[in-house]
């Protein structure tokens, strides 16, 4: 059995989406067992009385979006997220999902839980859609604005096990976000991490352009946490912008509205394929636990997408290979 | 009369698409005069018996994208792009217009022109289409990768002095590209530039995060070059792919086809919104002229866009407006 602790304070739609996720993903798979963080009968008052493999930990704080994340951390020690984080450190869960604060959730886990012994800096990973089919996984999102060459190749090692042990590719091919093909282009921080990454033991492919994150020609692409933070932003704010631009045109004409309707079964399979909440969450990888961002928007489904993503994480033993790949680099060394 | 040397062999479709082009151009206004730098005999084939207002500089050399811009500058002195730039350095045209290699126009810019006294480094900016209609600025697109908190200042002015004498926008909105809205959000770069911009005389917005580039919320956004042409080149990216995952979805079954199909021209219209063809050129701002770096593959009718924007800017004396507004900021330091 996977014990999974759940933030059910975290998100614009908490508890109520956390919690309607959590029982879904909880119909879906009997090999999980749930415990929701919040204030307990608020909580409960939303589960069934039958209600099997969940159980409810009194947690009466919340942390907001807009307290600082390390005095929040470490002054509300009963928050939803703390109380979460601290089941796993006691060992009563295997992982940790929540919706709130990226912040918070980036210094909880660093605080209450701890880094993966010799990972400077752990990292969030978005999975976005590609045109071949499979998704391709960006990391760092923001966890590191900033970053040294040799973080970018913690990233690389890190979301190469994770494609492996979550996504099951083989050899994942690892690229670098940059702004040419060649190994001499781009900014210091690439034009230093390139030859790192040449000498990883990830299956690194190069310099991959902006122009190719969607189109599927690397699994892993990593970059520093502000490129990383904009592209997916980008990425986001382009699908809702095109989409618009595309409805001014098709409600243009009376032949262009019937072709609108004809198309709507069609439109909506293509924007499923555009959805977050059919990928998950992103994982925070590099701490000592499997750790799953959820978006702060997500509704049920993407709450149950992000369980289901956390049990194949714990499943797949993120954290503990991760490890392994660390020992067998600096044995190599 | 307006005068702008054009590199006729730059682009990948040079010389063809560039000669019609700028015949397309001629057409379209009468207070343009073009000469078009390239191997004479070459260029003077494509041209009709009749032309008028354009004639032929000799220029046998090539400068190709696989050189180093500085070396094929300093060295091919009898190179379309070289003679181009000479001719403004000459007084004998007030523009130059290239599609050639990006490094090439950046080098010989600088070296054979120079910069605007107070500029520390011109910047390559692109317009991209909004949800709103009205198009954005965005620079630096990759003129300067790494960049220096006080550039960016230097950006947010060159762009608003753009957009008021060449987009007609009478107090350009400028924003900051960054990973949160709040002031002290962002990486050692933008939060050192965020004070710079709110001291400057420039109609500055706060922060932008790249969901909203194309939304239209500004008119003028900023960022160093490697941000920049992250930016662009994923906005290209994202739309081949997004068309390609949609095509795909309309492709599934007949009735989608038959949409498709009654969908077409709005389709098309919907494409052209994105097109850049459209929108011209990239402008090189801060050197001592109108520089207009045209796409790569520009085809003909983007050559013609790129020519009507280098007339825009010339009549909207961009380059002198720059320099006013450099003496009013010394001024009031």
């Amino acid at each position: 059995m996977i014990t999974i602790a759940v933030d059910a304070m975290g998100g614009d739609h908490a508890p109520q989406a956390v919690v309607s996720g959590c029982l879904e993903a909880l119909k879906a798979f009997d090999d999980i067992s749930l415990i929701l963080c919040g204030p307990e009968s608020e909580i409960k008052a939303l589960l069934p009385q039958d209600a099997s493999r969940i159980e409810v930990l009194d947690a009466p704080e919340v942390i907001t979006n807009h307290e600082h994340p390390t005095t929040a951390i470490r002054r509300k020690t009963n928050s939803s997220l703390v109380r979460a984080m601290d089941l796993v450190k006691q060992g009563k869960a295997q992982a940790v999902l929540s919706a709130g604060s990226t912040g918070a959730v980036l210094a909880g886990s660093i605080f209450r839980i701890g880094r993966i012994r010799g990972i400077e800096r752990p990292a969030l990973a978005t999975t976005l859609p590609t045109v071949k089919g499979s998704p391709v996984l960006l990391l760092d999102c923001g966890a590191n604005v900033d970053c040294k060459p040799a973080y970018l190749a913690n990233f690389a090692l890190m979301g190469s096990v994770y494609m492996k042990g979550v996504m099951e590719v083989a050899q994942p091919k690892v690229g670098l976000i940059n702004i040419g093909a060649e190994a001499e282009k781009g900014n210091d921080l690439t034009k230093s991490a390139y030859p790192l990454l040449s000498e990883s033991p990830v299956n690194f492919i190069g310099n991959v352009e902006a122009r190719d994150v969607l189109s599927g020609v690397a699994d892993v692409l990593v970059c520093d946490g502000f490129a990383g933070n904009m592209l997916i932003k980008h990425t986001e704010g382009m699908a809702s912008s095109m989409m618009q631009m595309m409805k001014e045109s098709f409600m243009s004409t009376t032949r262009s509205k019937i072709g609108a309707l004809l198309l709507k079964p069609a439109l909506k399979s293509f924007k499923k394929r555009l959805d977050y909440t059919e990928y998950g969450g992103a994982p925070l990888l590099g701490v000592n636990t499997v750790v799953i961002k959820a978006h702060g928007s997500s509704n049920a489904k993407a709450i149950a997408s992000a369980v289901r993503q956390a049990r194949q994480a714990v499943k797949g033993d993120i954290v503990g290979a991760i490890g392994r790949e660390l020992s067998l680099m600096a044995e190599n060394e």
